[in-house]
């Protein structure tokens, strides 16, 4: 059996959870031995606008031309793919999370956070989608007014962002013939959400 | 900042009010001062097919072999977006909205109108979906009894097609990074609808 | 009128009562003096991995590294799409249905059985999928408890996979602009499904 290698994409709408059940999950393969990274596409996206000299902060992402944003994200996500396939071979097994959105609401829409343009390279042997029901994304919500989660306030809108969130994921999943994995993180629930998570990787798809 | 040319596709199933929106959205930008165009995909079609004497009148058109119908379908999206670059540089600055269905039900099916073919050479800057409420939809029947729409009659079978409608605008979405804007037209607040939608293309999208 | 060739590709999530729907269809057209050919996905699947030697039995598939499922998917679909262009000359009015699925639940997740690789050489001219109300699938699991279906008892379990089975089904149709045809199933009714099948094929397709 050769070594283990996987590139699994998580996604999930603000309020799931996803940022507790990925540590848990990364903190529970270090624990195993596993070599693990965690690949976050939006930092990487700034990472990359920042030294091509197009943007200075986050804010100012949004006020580049489409086009320019569209071309960036292709060239981050060839990137990734290029650190995926340079670091395979340096390491023992490895787990390579990329962290990113199936859709993100804007202003503008919802936009696809897996376009065929970028998962096309990210290539993920899994696509988690991480979810919970309504009631708990809004009472995670009202806990957590640190972060800007004030457009999902309405149970009618969220329950629409799941699934679109679902959709979205489909559609990309399908581009790329990667399966997707659907984790219902019960409330409370996070660490065996993310044993769920790390037995799917290590043992599920282990052939 | 460079000059706004936006290519805005329009989808909606029959019935909420997709022509009067997109009407008043023309009017609205006119009176602004941006050049607008509105391609109408199935008159295009229409007239690619009498040009090539395929057929002689629209009703002639679902007796092509599909195989035909789909390479003419390639040809017309190829030759919009040729008309948009070749215009875009001409004048001032322009909205090209292009007016199609995500999705018609007939009878061999449900049919994308923005196939992988097709919406790989619209590129739209964004997907503008027009719902509303079966309710509603069903009482705009009832007064327009002029078009085809007998097939539509049904509440279960209208939510459904609605669903569907979004479904297929989501893959087609997906395949080119565009964002998805839905518009829900309220009974009575078309130009509502409509002055979000050019707040959304002048503004929002200006970037 | 040219000669009537048609790739129909059939899928329908376990207990929709596919395979009687498909029979009843085969022996109609055979009546009708159609070339009929049914191609198994799985089964050429199997029949190529065991030709290469890479399994022995249909147990030894899912312990393949996914790469190498996706592989030969590909491959299976390149040589069926070769099949049905060199056999198309041979005989007279034929149908070449392809029974397989839009999606799997496995234990790693929801696959595709179309993705893009895999579609993209199918080139169905219409993807049918029979469906069922939860109903009628949990009373058909009763009566057949021969094959293996213990999974998909839950009736929320159900019509979530049956919602699944449409999403992928749309995002592979909206792929190659196949028309989607949905087939309801009614209980005892299978006759008249098959029946609404063939004349979608050889009447409503033949233009």
């Amino acid at each position: 059996m050769s070594k283990l290698v996987k590139t699994v994409v998580v996604v999930g709408i603000p309020g799931v959870g996803k940022t507790t059940v990925l540590n848990i999950a990364v903190n529970e393969l270090l624990t195993k031995g596993y070599v693990v990274k965690v690949i976050n596409f939006g930092d990487y996206m700034l990472q990359e606008l920042i030294q091509q000299g197009l943007v200075r902060s986050r804010d100012e992402i949004r006020l580049l031309p489409l086009k320019i944003q569209r071309e960036v994200q292709e060239r981050v996500a060839k990137r990734i793919r290029y650190e995926i396939d340079s670091e395979r071979d340096l390491h023992g097994e490895s787990i390579f999370f990329i962290d990113t959105h199936a859709v993100v609401k804007t202003s503008t829409g919802y936009w696809s956070g897996l376009p065929y343009h970028v998962v096309k390279y990210l290539m993920p042997d899994v696509i988690a989608v991480i979810e919970a029901s309504v009631d708990e994304i809004l009472s995670r919500q009202v806990r957590d007014k640190s972060r800007e989660r004030s457009d999902y306030g309405d149970p009618k809108l969220l329950s629409d962002l799941l699934m679109m969130n679902r959709m979205f994921a489909i559609s990309s999943a399908t581009l790329v013939g990667a399966p997707l994995y659907i984790l219902y993180n019960r409330e409370g629930s996070a660490k065996e959400t993310a044993l769920e998570l790390v037995d799917v990787i290590i043992n599920r798809l282990r052939v």
